[in-house]
């Protein structure tokens, strides 16, 4: 087609989206937020109307020989959910659209539609529509999510202020852990049919991969105490990736401390005693948590600062290029979005 | 998995959203019409926004042997368009969804991208977020469109009255005609790869096919006379799938009369000729026209009888199950919906 050739993999991800955006030209005055943020933004009179969408496919995102289709219905609607709980926004509808090939029953369908259908009732979210199709290999999802959110409260990633607290929900590393865990005993399994995954031990990191949860949670408690976080960002490429998010985004700087992040005890034997993997580099690099990650005021810090969920990592500042780990001995440490080398996915909104 | 494996085939492409819709609760006030349409309708204040999703996945919707990359770009984003016009609505965002295998070069998704911002500009959408990922093997986009109408001009498949005249805009057959000369000439091609593909006599069916375009200008102009459809479907699946989901919504039957459906010179040609198939079999289960399928009141026609292109096919009658098409010998021939024998694609909002 063309002369020259180029593999996306050279300007990855984030490159490729910077490329896409870049060409982009608005043209509705309905449109607040394009790409860039975990949502886009649309102005609907009253309110402000947030989309966003993920696109999960079969070998890439998943591998359906651990990965239950229920699970895999709840999850792929979850991840949607999470996007728009950062813009700090209720989701209120979804969309899905499938692609099948004939490998996949009318009964597999139906258990894809049923963690579909638990997704949306435990999170109060209407099925309103989507597309199902045949492809030519493999499970295709894609799911778009609405939300919304009043216009004084939509949280970007771009509104954090020097010396605001950044603040991280739950712990991190688990769905990283456990989808390591995940990998091992398939491929024991691989080498020897006879053997049974071994995942009674691995329950909770196991879960936290299958099975995530979206923070809306926080969102309904932050607006109950009367906080709009000044930015926000969902974590799912890894903590590392997300605050680099926040700093570009913000014009700032970030500083968090080694020993402030949460990591829950199974995360952290199961990733040092089990995997011999360092657990920190876990949570940051890991990703899938899908824990919120924002910044408030230091005014705010005194409304939720005994929350048991809710954990203060660090600070922002004003030295734009210098975001640090601070470690545990005191070292000051570059952080680096080491994330997905490779090209996998990438939600822009 | 499951004991008992049925084939999604067995129940059919609308077998199957039934299924899924019928599973559904609704629980948001501001769901106003879910799976069932052309675009789900959400209550957004002073407005309603429609959503529409439309995946396709190459070797079942699109063939790259002969489908330029620009050209499917362009295509992925009217067909969505397309949906939310047959609302009633004006499309005003869209959301890419890509899933790329390693096979495609940063050269192939610039040209993907080119087809879809020509597509947005035409239509003055904008292209507000999505999801670039990988995929195992071949290419999927899915796209959802973002449209507003004014709550009072919605317009759904079931609001149809006994007497209502049935109206279709432009012309039918052309874009199934263009598939086939397309697939033709592909297969001369695989014989013989010194052959040169003969399209210059095909330039208007191909072009159809290739390069569909929605008919947002038809709802302009519609709303600029005051019409407001009673109801109202676009074409994909073929004029006489879409006349029947007519009927079924609103409950009543559809009479059309053979010599009244609109076909170019061009394709009845090359359909009666080239292809030696009957060239009203391809407007009533060929699909992909894009063209709008409507219903008017007696009242309104007096204000576009003389459009040059819109057609008055028909009408709508009392007797529901009796959905018939009038030949030009006055044969009363029963409407059935062959469209898609097989399980391929279906839209549902």
């Amino acid at each position: 087609m063309t002369e020259k050739r180029s593999e996306i993999n050279q300007i990855g991800e984030f490159g490729l989206i910077d490329r896409i955006s870049s060409r982009v030209e608005l043209q509705n005055s309905s449109t607040v937020k394009g790409i860039g943020d975990d949502a886009a933004v649309i102005d609907a009179g009253d309110d402000f109307t947030l989309l966003c969408s993920d696109m999960l496919t079969e070998g890439v995102h998943f591998d359906l020989s651990y990965v239950p289709l229920r699970h895999l219905g709840y999850k792929a609607v979850v991840v949607n959910l999470s996007d728009i709980a950062a813009m700090n926004g209720r989701p209120e509808q979804i969309i899905v659209s499938l692609g099948l090939s004939n490998r996949f029953s009318l009964q597999a369908v139906d258990e894809l539609y049923e963690g579909i259908r638990a997704a949306c009732q435990n999170y109060k979210v209407d099925l309103v529509g989507g597309d199902t199709t045949s492809s030519a290999s493999g499970l295709v999802i894609s799911i778009t999510a609405i939300g919304r959110v009043q216009k004084d409260k939509v949280v970007y990633r771009s509104g954090a202020k020097s010396n605001d607290i950044i603040c991280v929900t739950g712990d991190l590393g688990a769905a990283y852990v456990g989808l390591q865990i995940l990998e091992r005993e398939k491929q024991v399994f691989l080498t020897n049919p006879e053997m049974k995954p071994q995942l009674e031990d691995f329950e909770y990191v196991v879960g936290r991969q299958l099975k995530p949860e979206a923070r809306t949670d926080i969102v309904h408690e932050l607006g109950d105490l009367g906080i709009v976080p000044t930015s926000m960002i969902d974590i799912s490429d890894g903590l590392a990736s997300e605050l680099l998010h926040l700093s570009k985004n913000s014009g700032l700087g970030v500083k968090i401390f080694e020993d402030k992040i949460p990591i829950d005890t199974k995360v952290y034997e199961t990733a040092a005693i089990e995997l011999k993997v360092d657990p920190i580099t876990c949570t940051l690099n890991g990703g899938e948590d899908y824990e919120l990650l924002f910044t408030i005021t230091q005014a705010d810090f005194e409304k939720i600062k005994n929350h048991p969920d809710i954990h203060f990592i660090g600070h922002m500042h004003d030295e734009a290029k210098q975001n640090l780990l601070i470690s545990k001995q005191g070292t000051v440490i570059p952080l680096q979005a080491q994330g997905w080398n490779h090209f996998t996915s990438q939600s822009t909104g």
